[in-house]
């Protein structure tokens, strides 16, 4: 059934009627609605976002007829933006890493079970450390040092691997600031992994700040790639207890997990198309 | 605009083309969805539930217009259950309590300070010490003693204190045991707090046996209670962590604030027409 | 068996035997130790906390000889603190309160039910709409209201109120600032809750601010008050998930069930000596 | 450092003098103590746990003389039993697996990483799936079949390979019940990671099981192998929140994140001589 099921993303300005007027579409077409999550700021006039995934026969045929048929039956008097997917191409994906592997390495282990719906394009370090363990699971690996303040010449190799070659990219750990003009250049998605509970503990060294601070808890943020380092949007975040008999090293050793956690979360929900931004902030549809 | 509010539940079985009928008739009746969650077991034919929050002007003129439209709009060709419901009008809540305080004043507390949509009309309690308590809430307290193996003469007080006058009962920690023929006389729906993860240590006595098996979580249960004592369907359950050094008594005292949690958040859900009993399970859309 | 229960707290620069000279002590007089916790940052040299709970008939005529006792086995060569403490003589706590409820009443509900080992000697608010419901409890209330930029008479007041008759204070959503000043007169450790996961979100309107940010956990921290607002010691900080469909009031409304417990540990921990200062950090033996 | 520490238990009866008798031995021969728990569940002739780490140069050569003086110090008149380990020699551990290799890549993982104090001396599976998984790790791999309800084959090839070669084995989900006489000519203890929160969900298919309850937290038990299925004393446990719309793929899905973390965390306990059985129970130093 996972061939024929397609996603659809709504988003504008609230006003009555939205949800039959879609739903009347998917109808037309014999679309079951298999699971359908709206949420609206505000029912007089708000902003609203709708995620339906729908079960329909021959996915690849009418999902184009399906797209005419919304743009006509939203086209007047609604404010509303369609996107519409076949669920059943799984995103494909490019992983940045550096020299830890433990969120690298769940990520491809959670991919061989089939707990992600991803291709794994490739893998990008700017060290060589992680190659053997990403090609044993047969997944291409590419080494692009990246020394120097200068990274024109490392952002070229990447745009090179990456355009139009993935769907959103990864960064698990990847311990290099990107550019704006590549953010801009690459044109898809890219999530961050950060090792605290963000807005506390921005910047470089969380652990040995929390550790300094005296913090009862750590986290870790999962959050889209804006200019802004450390700024975008959230879209998952999670804690773990600690003590303060744990040293900083304890901290990063035990933050480690709820990183690898938080992370895998936050790529499942994408490539399942839960996570709609609006602005600064995500609604997560999980 | 609480006041024109309602809810609409939907249940039975799945098909194409329910949403959309549905929609269609709120939509027609220009009623905006605040909120809708649909859940399906199997989109081909399986059991099917909605939830679906609306507003519209002149609710109570509106509300029976749109039952009868949603009869005649699923009449034909679906196999469909739909109540409405005024969300403006609380529920009218009577709570059971013992000796033990926690659980009901947690929710005297709760509702007081607005965080629930009831009308709490009464506590009986088989004892009279919380009297004083319930008192100062301004709500009606009835002492309704329930000594020995026979109860009929406390259920009958019982009944003649609640029926036409609530909508659920809320057993907060009473620690008696209702009679099948006393709940089906009732006719509404009972929530119960069990202090333990159901279905562990089923019984009296839970946090002693916790304590006997060493566990390293405790937690509690709330359920609707139906003739087969802890078995109903579970409406929520949390737990917290203890360890070797926690006596029976620290559990139970540690497990308070749990039964107290989570039965504030059953009472919650329930109260705004979240939960939807489908044999021994609950759907929650919560 | 509490009646004769001491506590013994120990703090200074680790080396080699301060376990066996501590306890010989104790054994000497024939103290049982009921509990012991310890903690080194450095086993070489570094700083070092010990919590140490004893067991011993006619504890208040052998208080003073294990003082002696232990002064004089540490005295030489050691460097280190020692408090000791009639574990029998609860606490006396003052707390001040604003108009939300929520963390005072937990606090004197979970005194009555006999969890925490305070006397609450009295409640002081800067408004009088909690006057009813503390003097429920059977606990002195007295309003001083605080006004207007100078909180110098207001302050006056609460040092005459306070001086002498508490041993420490407790801001349960207090709304005031307390000045240097006061806090230096006063003279007693003060247990503020801040109703962020601090250090997110520092100032006024952290749950406006967490809103903005789209963050997915909002938390609470209750830690020691210092002149540097927010910043003190922290004693424990606790978080609860939200989602993009909370609002800003729904998260108040949610926060307020993490402020409360996590205030209510904090008061718990302290009362019974778990809890050790160093610097802008704590030693919490719990 | 970590060359130089040794670990001492203590169990028996509580009585006063124990902690100065232990610690005035530790100190005679200049043995830092680094950490020290201690746990009685009476004071007055309860049971009595102690785990103390030390540091001290030449662990080797003074590691029996502690030993000798221990058994002195307190051979007259207490009631104890002491252990004493060099904690610079790692444990030795065989891990059992089956087809599922969640568990079993996790602590690999760990241990590559450092986070584990063991040496993985073998893994055996009673399938050959996981074997090149495990040679990437460098670990020596077995495959000892164990089809038919005769398992004395395969339980004699194990103790082949395991006798004198490990001081514990972990069943990282292997799903072959162990008999009785292979426990007792193992020897050594044995650590299992149960699917479910036990004591719920006792026996096969517990997410099945735990689906068909409607729970609304799924959970996983690591605990030591005994004759009684499940009944085995609990080292850790953990949940994590489901909802109606998980299926029982779903759960067995996300428990079996739940199960790699709570398996780990007993692993690195007992390797770490935190654990101590007690009866049905255990006391947990972490």
């Amino acid at each position: 059934m996972t061939g024929n099921l397609g996603s659809l993303i709504i988003r504008g300005r609230d006003r009555t009627g939205i949800v039959a007027a879609v739903s009347a579409v998917l109808s037309r077409h014999d679309a079951n609605i298999v699971s359908l999550d709206q949420y609206s700021d505000d029912p007089q006039g708000g902003a609203f976002f709708q995620r339906t995934v729908f079960n329909v026969d021959n996915l690849a045929v009418v999902l184009p007829r399906i797209e005419t048929d919304l743009a006509e039956a939203l086209g007047d008097g609604y404010d509303l933006e369609c996107t519409l997917r076949d669920m059943s191409r799984p995103m494909r994906v490019a992983v940045f890493a550096s020299k830890s592997d433990h969120c690298l390495l769940d990520l491809l282990w959670r991919h061989r079970r089939g707990e992600l719906p991803i291709t794994v394009a490739m893998v990008i370090s700017n060290h060589p450390d992680v190659a053997g363990e990403v090609r044993n699971f047969d997944i291409p690996f590419f080494h692009v040092p990246s020394a120097g303040p200068d990274k024109s010449a490392a952002e070229a190799a990447h745009l090179q691997l990456l355009q139009g070659n993935v769907d959103f990219v990864v960064l698990a750990r990847y311990m290099q600031i990107l550019s704006q003009g590549f953010i801009e250049a690459l044109g898809v998605p890219i999530i961050n992994i950060h090792h605290s509970f963000l807005p506390a503990f921005i910047g470089a060294a969380p652990y040995a700040k929390a550790k300094e601070r005296g913090v009862k808890l750590i986290g870790a943020t999962a959050h889209y790639v804006t200019q802004d380092l450390d700024e975008g949007p959230i879209i998952e975040q999670d804690v773990v207890r600690v003590t303060h008999g744990d040293t900083a090293a304890d901290l990063a050793r035990r933050g480690a997990d709820v990183e690898r956690a938080v992370l895998s979360r936050a790529v499942l929900w994408h490539s399942e198309d839960c996570v709609i931004r609006d602005g600064n902030r995500t609604i997560v549809f999980a």
